[in-house]
């Protein structure tokens, strides 16, 4: 571990990303082409998104459960001619055991096939209604390109299905769970994403409509990271999932599906980390803070195991490096980790009742009394820090937010610095396949709430009917 | 839901086991055969086992990882020459999107395999280790016949690999793990499992020696519900897992592997369940107690609702049923459910000053005073319960436990009521195998440290240097 490995963000940001990945030891390559390894230190970034995200699911009546890995190409089929078609990205198993199946499966890409399969035969009333269920698991999708958690043949996810009695509660359902994302976004990971309406060409295709959660990256890329779909009756029309409503007669359930998954860890990698390393919210840092002990002394060892189990018991979560590294190697070692705060005591400190305070987002030193309610100390810290790295994070995405009136101007910010570009759309999708031939930049959202900028399509010059959000994307 | 569709456990206990697992809403078949939808219910009790095991493991200083979904072939080849193959019961990838793949991938049957790839290369020095790695994820097994939890192609469970820089502390890993399953069964859910050393023909194939987690069903068949394994430097001398130990010499680490699975909820049907459906443990139960408000009189529904927070607030997980169903059928829904305490109030018993409390282990009710210290009395119940589930099981389990002297013996027992037979043995395979010709029964563990029974193998009659536990098995 060494901060040196680190090619520096404005030099290379690409190698700076995979840099980061293996510094942090976050995950690392296999012997299986395109599928990575998630290492301890990833992995517990992942459990405490699951830890908080499934707790506000439950909080709003959901209830988790487990679908089959597989799922029979007869099944797909039937979704493929809906939704265009995951078959040719999928991966096939064609023998169990030493003999070829007499049907292929494939491993699961999403599982709409498996959750409708299964409605179709465990709902037969109102009563019934509604389902509100989800499941944390992998999905494969045989992709060229693999890049650590932005893009993977095997994903970690979280797939919510849920079915309704009304169309207006599934459409409440998709806006609400596309709250949850936003919320998440913000209040956890410290990443002002905006969240708006996906158009028709950019949206699931089995969807009426994609609610989307978008967030910027520091090099201007944007990175979609949480989708709500509304899928009227598509899907229950295709697997024939009825219900005997109110007025006691037969009619298709309102279904939505919403899903979000590790690609957030390389949201808050490429939204929030540094020249040394990985930097962590404190809300999402699976450990918030270090204590590092300056040599040997009883005392010192002491004292620092006191604050350790004091500020456990308040909640925070701490951990003392006792090994027998130098302390500028324990230093640079929670630094590349990210670690959001620091707490040094040595015995010159404990002489003169002092300790200090180091925070891992600004390098900003502070040395206290010893004497301090350091619960409370340490909890404001970690809050101002999480309020602060957002406050930085917004301050650079505006910043890398632009204006377009025409498509002159799209095309000089995106040869510039790339970024969120906000920009009239008349709604034609040929004006949108315009866009997309500047460096492949796709719309990323219609804010639907947001007044037209000048009332121009940014393309064509017609008349504009949405203020739409542009940008380049992983 | 209605538990006339229970088939009484003394008439078909198989029949008995799947109604009960279709009645409790626990699991479902799906269109893929041999796989099953794990269901709300069910669910929520494997997360409650995730709950406690990981945070058991992590007390330990365990931390979680994620290794890929799939194995190439020549990579799983290295791990089948060691254990004689998996080969024959995995699940086989060919079709990469529409193209054939240059080398099949499996769907891990296990993760020895992967373990050991990343191991290679990320561990050089005794300072690396231990690692002691965690894994929560899905196996696929090509199993032919398939029963809920008990035998399913894909499974549900958590792997460990850990890797030492001794002989000795590797040794005390696998010990120390099966304590953890050990205590599990016993302290969680009330299942007085016993645990011993397998025989070296029942032992996992790869492993020096095999520690296993043996329970005693209602029916008198065993099932295996845990394992530890000691694999000394077997799979790190065929993946080439070595460091540079403290002498400063190359040396192949030492390792372990545990595990367990879903099957668990499978041995808690089979422990404590009844005609009435699901009996669930208070500690493992994912809703303690139900509060039935009788009738709509807005006193009791206020009182219950007042009930209800407090236990919640106290730490014990309750619902209240307000739903429109009768209080019959809300009873008989709690039953089948497996809710271990249920409290009911009515209008006559708020005019009483009273509260019903009822156990759905034993049907008691025991009527008491409203003004009781409610949170203190159910945690109280529970703990009652917990514990005279657990008394009553190992009741059963011990009148089902047998002493055979000799193979006239071994066949009377299994041919009345199987059971646990414990009988000397002479270590040689043969005499085990004459064993399994008696309805298929195997050794299910050594147990070391008790003595002899009478010294003689309970098949050749001479000198015996085992007293081993027998038993036919799911």
């Amino acid at each position: 571990m060494n901060n040196k490995t680190i090619t520096p963000r404005d030099v290379d940001f690409a190698k700076w990303y995979t840099d980061i990945v293996k510094a942090a030891k976050l995950c690392a390559y296999s012997s299986v082409k395109g599928c990575t390894v998630m290492e301890p230190n990833g992995y517990a970034i992942w459990e405490k998104m699951q830890e908080i995200l499934d707790k506000k699911f439950k909080e709003l009546g959901h209830v988790n459960v487990q679908m089959p890995l597989l799922i029979p190409e007869s099944l797909l089929k039937k979704e493929s001619e809906l939704v265009n078609g995951f078959a040719p990205e999928v991966a096939w198993v064609t023998h169990g055991g030493e003999k070829p199946l007499e049907e292929r499966l494939c491993i699961r890409p999403t599982s709409e096939t498996m959750f409708c399969d299964y409605y179709k035969d465990h709902v037969s009333s109102y009563r019934d209604l509604p389902k509100l269920y989800n499941q944390w698991c992998s999905v494969l999708r045989w992709e060229k390109e693999t890049r650590p958690f932005l893009r993977s043949r095997e994903i970690l996810w979280q797939e919510g299905h849920t079915i309704h009695e009304t169309e207006d509660e599934a459409k409440e359902e998709t806006a609400r769970m596309m709250e949850v994302y936003k919320w998440f976004h913000h209040e956890i990971l410290a990443i002002p994403s905006i969240t708006g309406l996906k158009t028709e060409k950019e949206k699931f295709a089995g969807a009426e409509y994609t609610l989307t959660n978008e967030a910027l990256m520091y090099n201007g890329v944007a990175l979609q990271a949480g989708t709500s779909h509304y899928f009227g009756q598509k899907f229950s029309k295709a697997y024939d999932v009825k219900f005997l409503n109110k007025d006691n007669n037969l009619e298709y359930v309102y279904q939505t599906s919403w899903g979000t998954t590790t690609r957030m860890i390389g949201g808050i990698i490429m939204v929030h980390s540094d020249d040394k390393g990985l930097v962590l919210p404190p809300r999402i840092a699976p450990k918030q803070v270090v204590i590092i002990p300056i040599g040997k002394d009883e005392k010192v060892i002491n004292k620092a195991n006191e604050i350790n189990e004091e500020l456990n018991s308040n909640g925070i979560t701490t951990y003392i490096d006792n090994s027998d590294k130098t302390p500028g190697f324990k230093f640079a070692e929670a630094e590349v980790n990210g670690i959001p705060l620091r707490i040094e005591i040595g015995p010159r400190d404990m002489e003169n009742n002092k300790i200090t305070f180091a925070r891992r987002d600004t390098s900003e030193k502070y040395v206290e009394d010893l004497n301090i309610n350091i619960s409370e100390y340490v909890s404001n810290l970690l809050e101002v820090i999480q309020k602060d790295m957002y406050e930085r994070a917004k301050e650079r995405r505006d910043k890398l937010t632009f204006e377009a009136h025409n498509i002159t101007d799209m095309e000089r910010i995106l040869n510039t610095q790339p970024g969120f570009i906000k920009a009239d759309w008349c709604g034609n999708p040929e004006c949108e396949a315009r866009v997309k031939e500047i460096k492949g930049c796709k719309s990323r959202c219609i804010l639907e709430n947001e007044k037209l900028i000048d009332g121009k399509c940014v393309v064509c010059g017609n008349d504009a009917k949405y203020h739409v959000i542009w940008g380049i994307q992983y």
